[in-house]
């Protein structure tokens, strides 16, 4: 059997050094001759009607070029917050209203604050349980209520119409269903209830949003962007400016942070103002602004019954999910509902989930969407019944922790998933077995993440210098190019250093599906071994004519093809590969291609484990401990895996260290800088052991399955869950602040709420 | 059968439009922000040592940022007048010595007059003959005569070592002969002797060399360059700077004229230049650079002797070839001597070619490289055989036309070729036939070019909005693109309208040779169709899971693919493709690629007819009439191939109507600006009737053999034949100016020299 040289092996990051001595060039680093500079007003008013913008003092003041308003741009099919400039309304505090392109920054900056906009304040719609009430505002201009075909059929079906909640401002909502939830909760031994609130967060990433657009003498644009997907910012950025896919060129840009934020928000409106100016114009958000428009993940409000019998195994589940989207669509709810229902046995369940907007900023995706607000509710209530029922949280998890071929709410059987052995070796864990001290406590807790898949297309072109060129669509927020370079040179038969990774942008490069889903090495992956098995083939083809041999005799190493067996009769792979990239070559050049459409997922399951130590008196606590074990499937590239659950499992507790965005009550942000935001620091963080497990995909690349968003998930619930056993208090609200944990119900006060 | 639709229909060039309107960004339109220029400091003389070089004035000059003489680079393997810079020597008058980096381009040129440059005059050689001479100086370092294995072997054998010429500044030779040549042309009833003589010549396009290079934080290179072999660049490059092949990128713009004279000229110098300033540096020569150091097309000295029996059928050839490559090992000797005894029926032959240096201009290829200094003398002297024998000139061209199976020069047979096609063609034209009026004369002349050949690749890819996306690492100097989007078109099933190309740079584009040797369409097309091809399958796959149907029941026709027979069973292209292209599809990407290495070329043929008026006392000519009947396999784009056809011809007839690179007895270009170098203006154009024949090419696409080269060699011949038939005058000289032609030999004059 054939040793892996590099799957397995940890490998640096290809771009790390780039990065480290500051020589990547970011979209903000771009230095575009005849660049103009945009800057917004955004709207100071949640709801409001525009009655009129007032842009000659801005047009007039030196070193502007242009003023626009949304009555200025083209008009889209549909209005709403998700035009590039607000048109007739604003529907969230921080939507913007007026752009101005000037000569420089400063110059676009004071002329903005010139415009004069005169609103029609409106009644905003800012607390979700409000929204929802008969007779509230209507925040968004679509029709709001009724069952969302698209939601719906984004599971895969199950969403019923039946007994669908007809209240205001419900975008979509999808319902799961099985057996009689009331009975089987009525029948239960233990039935445990709550309340649960996740706060709006935002990704926090590095770099705010900046786009930079220009316009080709031929009429064509091309747009630079940080960008997760690029293919997926040509298509919106076309279809905004109504013009064919053709005529717009995305250039993904490396990213400074994504996690699910950074798809495609500014690039339309630059794209506009870049054709209006007829120069390059860039827009970069101030950290504020970012925080007002940027999109973060949304807050929801969770209400759960959980029923078991006497022994532990669970009778029935009850939940209603509610996603505060702000001035947006959201989505989430059949993605919540599914992994809700999903991860444990339940002979009975009910798990409603609905998106409700509301005049704050929209939301958009942040690591692991959804599932946060199903696993916060979900592990806090079993913890709860644990303790009731006097059974290891552990014991009782693995007792009903779905396995393969359990049935999901979505109809389809669970494959092979690693949820009982992530449990099994947490229950061996040392942050899990060994002694509390006083004021200390152990929680646990599941998260899980079902993994997205999207087709991918890659080329593998081998150089004559004997250089691997890997031709890639995918955009690289989370060490993939270099995950990917390192499949190319396990299939290939080479060493990762010999493999180049060129980023296309969308006029050449190979389709992929944005970076996002924890899907790209598990789905550009396939594609890659493809392409460069395909260039293998190719190159020992060429090298069996050369050398007189059949292909079956031939070994490719150390960046030479050898007959096998006799010492001398070689030729490097740059010879071969030249030999087919020359005047007069007799051999097609060494191109290798893979087209992969991967329709099965592999999903993803891990237990966090925290210790906590919490001053009664004080509420003061802090993390003592921390384990996140996962089935990673394979671990390609081990450290790299680790680096990922690190980070991930640092960004899910900061949901429970401090992150909130706060609205006031006029839909005012109290938190839009990094002074309010709570973003976690360094001295919060725990030290983190991450153990992987390796229950290999059949179907992702050697056993791969996606890694990025699971550690986002279990944090909150296993924090909270080691709060409560250190001092009796539960959190049915995040974050777990000082003030707030002391106002934490103690057991006695366990809400007995039913869901409606 | 199914009709073509796109193949034979004349289509618009793709880029005409930007061309005509400007919108086109030709390399020195790029505006880099940064960008720094370079100017060069040329040597006034022809041949010398560098004794010093003082650059302390240049480099305190106002806004100088560098100055660097050939000292100062890194040094090369091999001295030599190929360096970026001269080091020690310098070779010809024109070679650049010192470049100066400046903030503007003024700023560079008014430095690099402050260059001291001490040289000690050497003894130039300037006459190709005295180059010959025992005891002549030797222009290049390396050893000159010989035998040059590379030259000999480059026409497939066939150049013997015996007899081989041993003289100074020989920097190869081949020889071709069959039979007892010198018996042959003893016993042959009538022999024509003569000597011939063709000047350089310069490809004269609009854009002159110019070259931009950018380094990047992480220190790889970007080059811009109208050049028409990105990849060929790109290894010169990577060479010279002694670099990784991966840490240059070649991006191809728009060729602004290339004729074979643009490939690899200035890059490698403004490479080291940015990087040495760590900035863009563009440098752009000015035109009287242009034609002291760009590459034109080199001097030739013939002697030609052309025996033939009573009836007319050809008995012996004998001829020698002499190439003034300047300062520089030239390289189209090989290629001269295999047309000029393969194009007739020869008995017996013996061709010798010599590549010969001098202390002038180095040479490159130009528009057929090597087939005018063949065809000039051997067309005249096919003229003039017919003349003595009272022959039909073209009766005795077709007597003696080399047909399919005959054998050539190299040992290989000819393939079906159309030259009798051709002559037969030109025999029934009426150019040919229409009488002539007093003083008026006509000539015919036959040309052929062998063809290139390379490996290429291509890729297409479908868009979700139905368009066809063409990636191609061929660049476009003849309407190429446009035949090649109408080939894919063509395969795929669609309109031209729906093609868009995409020229990739190398860091991603497949692979495809030089635009050179009439051979872009001929080698990158199968590799076209092959990608389109795929494509359509790939599509036609999904289409008949979409539409339940077989797939050879489907039609795919004006966007759509249908079922045949069931109307309204159809769905988008683009639909399709974008079902391969988003989340959760199940479908790989659409994305054809094509890998072809064309192993067999299908030579082209031409027959030109000019009709000249000469006044004998003045020896003023005009050309009164043309035509140009090729051989084009199957013309994909009529007009575009006429429009070719048009532009060689009246680009061979430059040479006849006046071009001249004109040296003076030290070394100094006389001719060193368009009032200078007589290009031809339109009024000296004739009416250029062309002619198309296709037979069908059984390898080049749909039939197509290459079209760009052939008529850019018969027109020197065909106007001094009809020179010759109007006043009795004898060319054997180029250009054929008025007090020239006067010089002419009358019939009585004929040259009786013998080859040596």
């Amino acid at each position: 059997m054939r040793v892996m040289a590099n799957i397995g092996v940890g490998q640096r990051r290809l771009e790390g050094r780039a990065k480290v001595t500051g020589a990547t060039r970011f979209t903000a680093d771009l230095r575009l001759v005849g660049l103009t500079h945009a800057r917004l007003l955004l709207s100071p008013h949640a709801a409001a009607r525009i009655r009129r913008v007032g842009l000659e003092a801005v047009r007039q003041a030196p070193g502007v070029l242009d003023a626009v308003s949304g009555a200025d741009l083209p008009p889209a099919a549909a209005p709403g917050p998700d035009l590039p400039l607000a048109r007739e309304r604003v529907y969230f505090a921080g939507q913007p209203v007026v752009a101005v392109v000037a000569e420089t920054e400063e110059a676009a900056a004071d002329a903005a604050a010139l415009a004069e906009v005169e609103y029609e304040l409106l009644e905003p719609v800012l607390d979700i349980e409000a929204a929802l009430l008969e007779g509230s505002p209507v925040v968004l201009d679509s029709p709001a209520g009724g069952m969302d075909d698209a939601g719906a059929h984004g599971v895969g079906g199950g969403g019923e119409d039946e007994g669908a909640v007809a209240a205001p401002n419900v975008t979509s909502q999808v319902r799961f269903q099985e057996g009689d939830v009331e009975q089987a909760l009525a029948s239960s031994a233990v039935v445990v209830r709550g309340s649960y609130r996740l706060p709006a967060v935002h990704q926090g990433f590095l770099e705010t949003h900046v786009s930079a657009a220009a316009p080709a003498p031929d009429g064509s644009l091309t747009v630079w962007t940080p960008t997760q997907g690029s293919f997926l910012t040509r298509r919106t950025v076309a279809e905004r400016l109504g013009v064919p896919l053709s005529e717009i060129r995305v250039v993904p840009m490396a990213v400074g942070g994504g996690f699910g934020g950074k798809v495609c928000l500014l690039e339309p409106l630059v794209a506009l103002l870049a054709r209006r100016v007829g120069r390059p114009v860039m827009l970069e958000l101030t950290r504020t602004e970012e925080f007002l428009m940027g999109r973060g993940g949304p807050a929801a409000s969770v209400e759960i019954e959980l029923g078991s019998d006497l022994a532990g195994s669970l009778r029935a589940l009850r939940a209603r999910v509610a996603f505060d989207n702000g001035a947006g669509p959201g989505g989430l709810g059949a993605l919540a509902a599914l992994l809700m229902a999903g991860v444990y046995r339940l002979p009975a369940y009910q798990v409603v989930a609905l998106d409700v907007a509301t005049n704050k900023t929209p939301v958009a995706a942040y690591r692991a969407p959804g599932a946060q607000q199903a696993f916060f509710p979900l592990e806090s209530a079993m913890d709860e019944l644990a303790e009731r029922l006097g059974q290891d949280p552990i014991e009782l998890r693995v007792r009903n922790a779905s396995r393969q071929g359990d049935p999901r709410p979505d109809g389809q059987p669970w494959p092979r998933i690693g949820l009982t052995e992530c449990l099994e070796a947490a229950r061996r864990h040392p942050v899990y077995t060994s002694p509390v001290a006083e004021g200390e406590g152990i929680g646990v807790a599941v998260g899980a993440w079902g993994g997205g898949r999207e087709p991918a297309a890659a080329g593998c072109r081998v150089e004559p210098d004997g250089t691997l060129l890997l031709h890639l669509g995918s955009v690289d927020i989370s060490g993939t190019d270099t995950t990917l370079a390192m499949i190319a040179a396990e299939t290939f038969g080479t060493s990762v250093e010999r493999v180049r990774v060129e980023t296309g942008d969308t006029g050449t490069a190979p389709y992929a599906g944005m970076a996002g889903g924890s899907k790209t090495v598990y789905t550009v992956g396939p594609a890659v071994q493809q392409a460069a098995a395909e260039a293998r083939r190719q190159l020992l083809q060429i090298a069996a004519e050369e050398l007189e041999a059949a292909v079956e005799d031939l070994e490719l190493e150390d960046g030479e093809v050898r007959v096998a067996g006799v010492p001398g009769r070689s030729l490097e792979v740059g010879h071969l590969a030249g030999l087919a990239a020359q005047f007069g070559g007799r051999y097609p050049p060494v191109l290798g291609q893979g087209r992969a459409a991967i329709t099965e997922a592999s999903p993803m399951f891990t237990v966090h484990i925290a210790r906590a130590h919490v001053d009664a008196d004080t509420g003061h606590w802090r993390l003592t401990g921390y384990a996140a074990i996962q089935d990673v499937g394979r671990a390609l590239n081990p450290p790299e895996v680790e680096a990922q659950i690190h980070g991930g499992a640092l960004q899910s507790l900061g949901r429970v260290l401090g992150e909130e965005l706060v609205w006031d009550g006029e839909g005012q942000l109290q938190t839009a800088s990094f002074i309010d935001y709570g973003l976690p620091t360094i001295d919060q963080a725990p030290s983190i052991q991450v153990e992987l497990l390796e229950i290999p995909s059949p179907i992702g690349p050697y056993g791969a399955k996606g890694v990025g968003e699971p550690p986002a998930v279990p944090g909150p619930p296993a924090v909270a869950n080691a709060i409560y056993a250190a001092c009796g208090r539960r959190l049915r609200e995040l974050p777990a602040d000082f003030g707030r944990l002391l106002e934490a119900p103690a057991p006695a006060d366990l809400v007995e709420d039913t869901v409606r």
